[in-house]
């Protein structure tokens, strides 16, 4: 999808698989951001001098530090000249802490722009007029999708929807089991699926956990490397509850900030929950089950072990639910293989589900999708 | 794979397509009788005259009738001399009710025959032999993995531990739960699972369901055709335990034979099933239990539909499991969609099950495959 205005040219002096290639580089660069830039979008950028080197690669900055844009027009210097810019979300256009994404690019004499995702946001979007209206040549489209199912999806969704995206994240027996009779439940899931974990953990804003799943299993919470290093960013651990927790509990380790959210009312959860963007919620199985009942599950990652149990604790209790019809229900995704386990991707099915926080039960509709 | 001996030409007349797209004939004609054929293997067969032209197709006739080969060498007629047999099992070599058919396609003048499945019989085996010897040209494993993972594939699994292929299918939601907490479980899938159960029900030997199920649900446990009808092939119901089925219930209809069997010992279980060869375990739990207690379960089908109930009766129970180690365990053979549903199938791990009919718990050893 190409546009361009004003003065641009009408053409890209690029092929598509430079442009492509260019992206895969940013995409990687804003993954190496992920959790640490909130509220900022994880962006990265590349630019490309004008014989379509790479010049320089940037990804955003923690908050009030400069977006991926800048980070790349410092590394590239004078190569930006008559270059390319190659970002995964459409350049701001807005004065926050730092300058207009757009007017930098076009100071620098970037002579085109190749964007992944827009800026949903109508305080930071419109870089791409500024920019075609300087005369810049502007694209939209590259990896759109991989963008907006990556790294930008949970700073997509809340900008769309005001609310932080919300994953629930459990390890569960073929038989939906997430432990044994006797409690036992390290490794229930083999260490390809573990080591997807804690990737993904070094990817987030915060970790929720009930105050029953630290007094059981004492956990860390942190990400680590496969080494088994601490990871560079970690998440916020939220432990949710009533119950005391032990001192000397790992949970208020120094390894990560800490928060404690004594309560089991869903509006005060989702409060304390609000200012982040990329949640996971890691069990038990009643924290699932009232984050379910009130509607903040978006998405779902499961993983499935090869095993089957036929006792032991579920995965999600007390979900709020007595009869199918009023089943908590989602949508599909996709589904791999991380060793001998398999992960499934479920997004809320929002045209059927019936109890999100727009409405109540009672809004439910035949309606499918 | 191709083998030649005696007086028989040493290359095949046929491309390589040619041969596989026969074969794809044979597979669906031999798909066309699954569950008919007790306890002879289902199998595919065509003939191709000496041109190459589909001169005849076969499949298995039931028990006292003509195998593929010789349904579809009558169906070819003189058509066959010099003509070409691409059947999926390796052509039988010994005289039951019906001749060898080893024979009788050296009698029809049969050139060449390809098949996909070698015979692990040790009585039938030798066809290939036999056909080599009397100069025919003769070639093995065209589409053989299609063959031993689809049509074959419960008659092999008899042929080489004796015991029928015993698949445990079950639908949950995402949590394990086979129905919700007021019991409602119909349809907890969607209309395309469904469709696949019932298409599924028509390529099998018997159904195994529990007395709590047939009280509780009222299943006709019979095989539909998408408008409705019942199948042309139905297997057999078999009612598994002490309660008594209520007069009237579904499964005492006409539509297919009922077998009851009282009792919940395991090895009483097995025996009534000894005579089948494909078998499917439709529930409910404490029945699922029974059989992965028992080291029963050989395959998985599992119908994962999109939702969370958080309450309700789990999938499976009492599977003679109390710590994660000694769980059932099961290796990840694929996913597929079934409309808003998948499908995981598994199959036992014999390397790492603790509970197979082979060896009890002690010898559960730490190697992996």
């Amino acid at each position: 999808m190409a546009a361009s205005r004003g003065g641009a040219a009408a053409r890209s002096r690029h092929d598509a698989d430079e442009i492509d290639a260019a992206m895969q580089i940013a995409i990687g660069a804003s993954e190496t951001v992920r959790g640490s830039t909130s509220p900022n979008p994880p962006v990265g950028a590349v630019i490309l001098d004008r014989d379509g080197r790479i010049a320089g690669v940037g990804a955003t900055q923690p908050p009030g530090g400069p977006h991926a844009e800048i980070v790349a027009l410092e590394a590239a210097g004078r190569a930006a000249r008559g270059g390319t810019a190659v970002v995964t979300l459409e350049p701001c256009d807005h004065q926050g802490r730092t300058g207009p994404c757009s007017r930098a690019l076009v100071d620098a004499g970037i002579a085109e722009v190749h964007f992944a995702a827009a800026d949903p946001n109508p305080r930071a979007a419109g870089g791409a007029g500024t920019l075609a209206e300087a005369g810049v040549f502007v694209s939209r489209g590259v990896r759109e999708r991989d963008v907006e199912t990556g790294p930008l999806q949970a700073w997509l969704h809340r900008e769309r929807t005001g609310r932080p995206l919300v994953r629930w994240k459990y390890a569960a027996s073929l038989d939906g089991r997430s432990a044994a009779a006797d409690g036992t439940s390290q490794w229930i899931t083999g260490p390809a699926a573990r080591a997807v974990v804690h990737a993904q953990r070094a990817t987030l804003d915060a970790i929720v956990v009930g105050t029953g799943t630290v007094i059981a299993d004492d956990p860390w919470l942190t990400a680590r490397t496969p080494e088994g290093d601490l990871a560079a960013h970690q998440p916020v651990r939220i432990v949710v509850g009533l119950r005391d927790i032990p001192e000397g509990a790992r949970v208020l380790d120094d390894a990560a900030p800490t928060v404690l959210v004594r309560t089991h009312d869903p509006a005060e959860i989702a409060a304390a929950l609000a200012d982040y963007t990329d949640v996971l919620v890691e069990g038990g199985p009643r924290l699932a089950g009232a984050f379910l009942a009130a509607g903040l599950v978006d998405r779902i990652e499961a993983y499935i072990a090869p095993i089957v149990l036929g006792d032991g604790p579920a995965a999600a209790v007390s979900a709020g639910v007595t009869t199918l019809a009023h089943a908590h229900r989602f949508r599909f995704e996709s589904a791999e293989s991380a060793g001998p386990d398999v992960l499934l991707h479920y997004v809320r099915d929002e045209a059927t589900d019936s109890a999100t926080p727009a409405g109540g039960r009672d809004q439910q509709t035949s309606e499918g999708t």
